[in-house]
This record gives C-alpha cells, structure tokens and sequence, in this order.
C-alpha cells in the first residue's frame, strides 16, 4: 500500500424527500444562488419544481443558467462566470448529472481565479479556491458530486480535459433515488457504464498489497453489475437505484483510490472519442474498456485473474483462458444493458484514429499507468474497437 | 436502504513518515498544545520523541497529559478538562489508541460545556463543540481516530458509556503502520478482535436492500481475518499493518453503517464485563460475539447464512448447519489469534450476572436492534459464555 492523504468533506444526504432541505442548506451559503442545469427533463418530471419551491421558501435570489450538454462546453462556462462576477453569487446549485456538476464546478473555480479557467486544464495547477456549490443528482454516472475532478471540453480545437481540486467539492450532494425513475434507458446504461469504468480504473493496478481496496472495488462492481440489469428492466425500483446512486459516488470520492495508483488510460481514450463524435461517455467506455482490456492484460495476469475470479466467479487453471472469458462475459454484460461494444456499431470508423491517438497523448506524452501506453499503442486498441 | 446522512470531514495521513507533519498540522489550530496520552509505551518505542520534535520545530507551547489506561477514567478527563480551561488549550493531540482518543474526545466537549461532561453519556445529547483535537494512532483497534463515538469509564458506579458526536471528529489523523511494530501480542489479537466486532455489528441488521455495504463489510472481514494472524506471527509486516489499520479506521467512520441499522448488543454486554472486570475489550468481544451468535441466529437466518458463506465460503443446504459451522470458525479463528472465547478462561463466573445485566439495560429498558435484548436474554448470552 502507498503512502495517501484521504480527506472528503462532502456531505452525502440520500433517500427519499431529501430535497425538501436544499434551500435550508443553499441559505447556509448567502442570498444570492446561481441554480445551473441542463436542457428541459428537470422541469417535465418535476424535480425543477420542487427543488425552486425549497429555494423559494428561504427568500433566495435565484439566477438561472440553464443549457448544460453532455460533455459541458467550455463556452457556457465561461457565460456563468460572467454571470457569478456580476451578480455576485454566493452559491452555486447544480441539478443535474455528472455534465451539470462538472460545469458548475469549473463555473466555480472560474470565479475566483483572473486568468482563464483553461489553464487548469492544461497546466496541472489545481485550483484552490472556488464559490461553494451544492447538488442535487438527477443521473447517476459521473460520481461528480463528491469528487475533486472535473472534465470539460473545449469546443476551440475539441480538446476534452480533466482537472482536480478539492476546493469545489461540493458542500452537499442530494440523493433522492426516486429522482432516476424517469431516466431514458440509454442513460441509465451509459451511467452504470461510467461507474463501472471508474471501479475498474481504480481495480487495475500495478501495486500490489491492497487487499482491502480490492476487496470493496470488487464488491462494488458486483453491486453495479447486479443493480445496473434490475433498474434497465424496472425503472421504478427504489432498491435498484439506491445501489447504483450509492456505488456511483462511492466510486468516484478518491475512497477507493487511496494506496494505489489507477489506470485512467480508458477514460483519456475514450475522452477524444466522444470529445471528437459527441458519442455519450458510457457508451464510449463500452467500446473502448474490453478492447484495453485485450490489449493489456498480460501485464498482470495475477491481478486480472483476481478480477475474473471474485467479480466473475471464473475459476480455472489456465488464467489467460479466465481473463478472456471474464471479458467475454463483460461483453455480454454491456450487451445486456444495449450498449455498443465496437466503434461500428455506432458507425465509426478509422478516418480520426491518427488525430485522436495524437490528441489523447498530446503534452503527456504517454497515458495510463498499468501499461503506458504511447500513440502507437492507443491506434492499436481503437483497431481493436473497430 | 434507508435514508442516511454521510459527513466525515476527518483527514487521514497514512503511510510511513508521516507523523513528521504532525507539528505543522497541529499549529494550524493555535500555539497551545495538550498531548495527550497513556503509558509509557510511547517512550520506550520512540514514538514520543518524534512527536516531540515535530511539535518543537514549530515552537508550540506544549502542555502534557499522561496516564490514559484501557478503559479510559472520567477522573482523567475531569483533569484534562481543568487544564484546557486554565491553560486556553488550543488543541489537543491524541498519541495512541482508542482509550487516548476517547479521552480527548471527551476532554475535547468538556472544555466547551458548563455542565458536567457525563451528562452527554446518559442523556442522549450530542454535543455541538469542542476544542478541535488531532491523533496520531498507535494502536489500531477502537477506529476512534475518525469516529463520532467515544467511551468513558465512570468509576463512580463502573459505568462503561458512549456518546456521539460530530464536533469532535479528528481534524486528523495520522496513520503510520511502523508504528504498530511494537505492540505486545495481546494487543495486536485485541484490537483485530474490535475491529472485526465494529464490522459485525454493522452487518447484523434487519434492514434489507443493501448490497453495497453488505459487500464491502465482507471484504473489511476478510481482510482482518487474514491480516490479522500475519500480523500476531509477523509482528514487522508492513503490508499487514497497513491493511489492519486502514480497516480499522474504515470499520467505523460511519461508512459501513449508512442506510442500516447496525446492532450493537454485543458491544454493550461487553461494555458491563470490561467494565466490572477491567477485561481488554477485544478480549470480551471474542468471548460475548460468538455466545450472542448462538442465541439470535434464528432471528435472520438469510443474513446469517450470506456471511457464512460470503466470508466464511461455506456452502450448505441445511443453513443453520452452515451457520453453526460459521461461529465455530470464527472461534478457531480468536483461537489462533489467542483470544479467549469462555468466560472461564479468564476466570469469571456467575457472581455479577444479575448486576451486569441489570447495568446493561439501564437508562435503556433493552439493547440490541437485531434482536431485541431484555435482561434476561443477556442472562442467557453470558451463560452461554462461560
């Protein structure tokens, strides 16, 4: 186990009604509110209204800025920052999912920062200070809403980047799982998608001597793999989603990292996928995961096996024979929950596999750290893909 | 899953080295420091010296306490309390194990309270403040270093009581698995014992629908039963160490507990016999767990059932056979670690039944939440113990 620093301040509040207390909490913070989400589902299915009515009671002023897409625009961004700085606000509520977090936490950082909030992007410098925020969840995926990262794109050339911080994890994150009820299908199977990806960023490792990381990274797969087919098929169940609304932070709060050195190869090749096709972001790690997994494996049979053996129940003699079994099964699963596993059945193909392998190593280098992986190698796993 | 809260804003520092930080984190708080802490282990084993240096090269004002026993005394912290309030106490630092912590803890709330600090341990009343205090552990067990709890002696009367609270969260702590290498055996199986009890405790609910933490209490269990007996025949194995003290700090930062009704029986019938005997608690735990097993097990015998074969891998279609076939194991398992699991071996008879079992319920009518436990029912359980 490596040397870590845990610390996670965000305060978890889950279950049924919970929302009914986000203007009390958001009031904690000052008057004025900058409430941020995305497109039009929050008000048909209700949640906009009762999360205004809560604000409302308290006496708030509240500024809207709605207009979060998937992979959050650095644009918009930048019109919340200029709304912030103008109308002086003192908390910013993001109701949405990992897109809305996300661009709420670069809002907030943005804020408080003079140069342009890009440079967080690019130069590895973590922000330290930020307008406190708030979520309430309405898409479990991302597990944006007690992490320290956040990824936004950049329309000006397509460059989708990550950045970390701890002073934008957010103050509070509301978890009502009845709020997922009206999820369209592929976003429930992109989200258990995204939170598989993140168990499984962390699982594959070189260090070894971890067994208790293992040991709940395993668990919590399990959880998603089970919990992820019920809500697909029963859309109303409250058991179901609690599971997957629970694990999918619990992946993403820094917990299941500590001791060990995660992969995020995947994720980075992934990101220049839907950064450059606008493809959703779980069913990009869909594509790309099983095709890393065959490219990299024989790294570490040992820890491969392990994962084939205690999230899969595979056992054998012959491990390579158990790991691709296990991917083979892992396939089958991503199927199960209609999501695509090559990049042909989402109709593309090798025209930007040079621009993309280029981009995904651009001022790194190399990415990943269970196998470092160069341009070359990146060409070789989008074939894979293909 | 019932509806929960989650909040624990305590930093954890892990790893070799460490505790040089310590001097640094603490002068954050202000400039007088109590050091708190037990015996003179800490002295013979460097660790005192070390700390010591850290808090000097910061030039804080240091004001020591000493003399912390297992079962830590009121009287104590009546003592440490007068210090903090004719010395203006800044911050507290904890040097040891769970009977060091809790008596910061308590000396932490008294300092900010008119009252008479007791009053916390038998009036349900959480307390709102606390001079902010830190830990450097030394002895992984009672998992005090990030929890809301703690436990006090009162010798006026042998009452052993908890409390909960949030103020006095450890603002952190830091944990060097070194730092354990010294630690008598009797130790080491006694602290394994607790933290493997904090975990059980959790599990054993009648709450349904909770994969989740079903799934990471099991993998926290497998990783002491394992660890644990590395570490009593290895006692300079790092990795083992750093496994058990994660865990043990994992086991009850309120995690494992969210969205369930944890028990706690077991804890309490414990609680009367370290209390009237001055027993090492671990040690009680390996003789009242397995007797309090027997007793309840029909209670649930799905959940049971799940942990005998999830951490124990037994399988069986006669499932009270397999769960009897469980606590059997469980009880090689204190075996090999040294622990005794009769009340005979460590020559208790029936003389303070009545009593302790009275004391048990008092303030209280029952204890337990998996099964509801009357007087006696306790009778029973530390009959089936001797």
């Amino acid at each position: 186990m490596l040397n870590f620093e845990f610390y996670n301040p965000a305060r978890i509040v889950f279950g049924k009604d919970t929302e009914k207390s986000v203007g009390e909490r958001c009031a904690e913070y000052g008057k004025n509110i900058l409430l941020h989400y995305g497109g039009g589902s929050i008000k048909t299915n209700g949640i906009y209204n009762k999360i205004l009515n809560s604000l409302k009671k308290k006496g708030l002023n509240i500024i809207e800025l709605s207009g979060v897409k998937p992979n959050p625009r650095l644009s918009l961004v930048k019109e919340g920052i200029e709304i912030c700085k103008k109308e002086k606000i003192d908390f910013i509520l993001a109701v949405g999912g990992g897109s809305v977090i996300d661009s709420a936490k670069c809002i907030a950082i943005g804020s408080k920062y003079d140069g342009d909030v890009w440079d967080f992007f690019i130069n590895g410098q973590m922000a330290q200070q930020a307008i406190p925020l708030g979520v309430v969840l309405t898409i479990p995926a991302a597990g944006s809403e007690s992490s320290s990262s956040c990824v936004i794109t950049n329309e000006d050339g397509n460059y989708k980047r990550g950045t970390q911080s701890y002073a934008y994890i957010p103050k509070f994150a509301i978890l009502n799982p009845e709020f997922c009820y009206s999820l369209p299908k592929y976003q429930i199977s992109c989200g258990c998608s995204d939170i598989l990806s993140h168990l499984m960023e962390r699982y594959f490792t070189q260090v070894d001597n971890i067994e208790l990381s293992d040991r709940f990274i395993e668990g919590a797969c399990l959880t998603i793999i089970n919990n992820g087919l019920i809500a697909l098929n029963d859309n109303k169940n409250y058991d179901a989603w609690a599971e997957i609304m629970w694990t999918g932070t619990i992946a993403h709060n820094n917990l299941l990292n500590m001791g060990r050195i995660g992969d995020w190869a995947t994720h980075q090749i992934e990101h220049e996928l839907s950064g450059m096709y606008d493809l959703t972001h779980g069913a990009g790690l869909s594509i790309i995961t099983p095709a890393w997994m065959k490219y990299v494996y024989k790294e570490n049979i040992k820890r491969f096996y392990q994962f084939a053996n205690r999230v899969f129940n595979i056992q054998s003699e012959d491990k390579e024979k158990a790991i691709l079994q296990m991917i083979e099964q892992l396939e089958t699963w991503y199927k199960k929950m209609e999501l695509p596993i090559t990049l042909k059945e989402v109709n593309i193909g090798e025209e930007k596999f040079e621009e993309m392998a280029e981009k995904a190593i651009l001022h790194r280098g190399s990415i990943g750290n269970f196998k470092k992986l160069f341009k070359d190698d990146i060409l070789k796993i989008y074939k894979i893909a293909l």
